[in-house]
């Protein structure tokens, strides 16, 4: 007896008609060092060239295009602290329709800011002390919002993959995708994606080394929980895979790998200094995993990663690079 | 009675198919917060994605190109600390021979490392004693090398001129064209292929603050010198024009606008920020003078602008958008 996936390549296909036009189509950047460095064919789908700078705006926009014309006229909602806040607040504006986001009251002000910046109304709330799945579901039926989650909807999966599709719409043929791991969303997308369409390919993804949930999870059968990560990719922090995202990455993701923030600095600064372009920390890890000696093996011929967000301020690159500041932005 | 220009619009063309599958046809980008910031359309014209980061590749193929069998078979030459040094050893390895490149000894070693990763030989001056051109023309005798000057030779300052020539084919009709000045031989080849397809451009170069010694020249309408200048922008460090390139450049630019290094400084940290490319500071010069109210007036509604390299270390990138460290490179 077999399930129907709740995320399917069709579903992937479908989100990648709705965004055409709306999402950039990113490039596929090639670099002769990287494969020398790598010792292997790398392509590079560079996602910190998405709209609001990562890859969330995919999912946000396919999700939120889906909602009825009376559910948009009432506005939809979000939480996050990070892209997925941006990502909400840009698809409302691009569909004619208002967004509530709700942040932490210590949200960095320049991503307060950015929201702010596409018309979205912005709540606040301790996250000491605050629950953001239930404050946001309260908000939601109190205003009658429709709230758009960052991973835990088949929608906001299947938008995910529209990268990954891309990706091997370009490259045809690869033995093996690398992607970031936080909630789960994107490697859930992409993995639906590129088995659909290579199903001999290995996909893998990446955690960093304090934050291996999915790992865990995987290795154990179902979800475990880790304490709360210390790490720089602020993107990837998660403590638990999703419900949702890990009932399909259990069935298609072949291997974790994991990165160190070191390994994360040194990925940042090759793309910095050889690709010319910025990658936030949380963005790094699949080029880190590549990079970093042992950490995938054995090593792919043909290899598609994703570059999955470049929002990063030029003064916390510089305290990243040089290893001031604080590591943990959790 | 006119004379034959130099370097023409078919000499660009004829570069660009040479250059043809060796250089990178570099992309075009846009973005949405640069066009509201500088109120008007803009599109770059991403040198920096250029093989050896920077548009110098350009022309050192193009003339390394055209040397005889007999000539490259002797091996070529170069004076340069920057870009130019690295794109003739590229060049030099492209087409099969060797290249001997002249470097002050105070070149910071990213650089030496980088030209003797092309395959280069690095021969040394000390440039408070030594004159770079006339140690260059006696090596390139002695050795029996052809010496490729980085900007004032027909073929180097036409295959310059491709960089213009791809954007124009990209974008159609442009009002206006913002590209850096050092030497003049970007601005001479881009002036020559952009005046050659659109008449009525206006073509604008952009020089540091101090370095003004192109705008000097074409308000005294002869060459002058200016003391060597202390900027940010090294590869624009020049103190007077070159002879070739100004007989061009008196005849096709309109007009120079100046930007500081702050200017600099906010030109890189918004290509960073928000189109997420690594721009060196001489790269940077054309967009800060789209961003600093008052450099450009009248703004031009639809403008191509040239970003013309990314080399720079993440360290030196950290150091110069906090205003930290030496300003002067020269």
């Amino acid at each position: 007896m077999t399930q129907t996936p709740l995320v399917t390549l069709d579903d992937v296909r479908d989100a990648a008609a709705r965004i055409k036009g709306v999402a950039h189509r990113t490039p596929v950047l090639r670099s002769r060092t990287l494969d020398e460095l790598v010792g292997a064919e790398v392509h590079v789908k560079c996602e910190n060239f998405q709209r609001i700078g990562a890859f969330k705006f995919r999912g946000a926009y396919n999700a939120a295009s889906r909602l009825s014309p009376e559910q948009l006229a009432k506005g939809i909602a979000a939480y996050s602290s990070g892209n997925h806040a941006q990502a909400v607040a840009l698809a409302a504006r691009e569909l004619g329709t208002s967004a509530v986001i709700l942040m932490p009251e210590d949200t960095p002000l320049s991503k307060v800011e950015a929201t702010l910046g596409y018309g979205a109304e912005v709540v606040t709330y301790d996250r000491y002390t605050g629950d953001r799945v239930a404050i946001g579901e309260a908000l939601a039926i109190e205003r009658g919002l429709s709230l758009i989650p960052p991973y835990e909807h088949p929608h906001v999966i299947a938008g995910q993959g529209t990268a990954a599709l891309e990706l091997i719409e370009e490259t045809g043929e690869l033995d093996a995708l690398v992607v970031p791991v936080g909630g789960g969303g994107l490697i859930a997308g992409s993995a639906t994606a590129a088995k659909g369409l290579l199903p001999r390919i290995r996909v893998i993804g990446v955690e960093p080394e304090g934050g291996d949930d999915t790992k865990r999870s995987l290795a154990a059968g179902h979800r475990v929980s880790v304490p709360v990560p210390r790490t720089i990719a602020d993107g990837q922090a998660a403590d638990i895979p999703g419900q949702l995202t890990f009932s399909v990455n259990r069935r298609l993701v072949d291997e974790i790998a994991l990165v160190s923030d070191d390994e994360i600095r040194t990925a940042m600064r090759l793309a910095f200094e050889r690709m010319k372009i910025v990658v936030e920390p949380s963005g790094a890890t699949a080029l880190a995993a590549l990079l970093a000696a042992g950490r995938i093996t054995p090593m792919p011929t043909r290899v598609g990663i994703v570059i999955s967000g470049g929002n990063i301020s030029a003064d916390r690159f510089s305290e990243i690079i040089s290893g001031r500041g604080p590591d943990a932005r959790v």
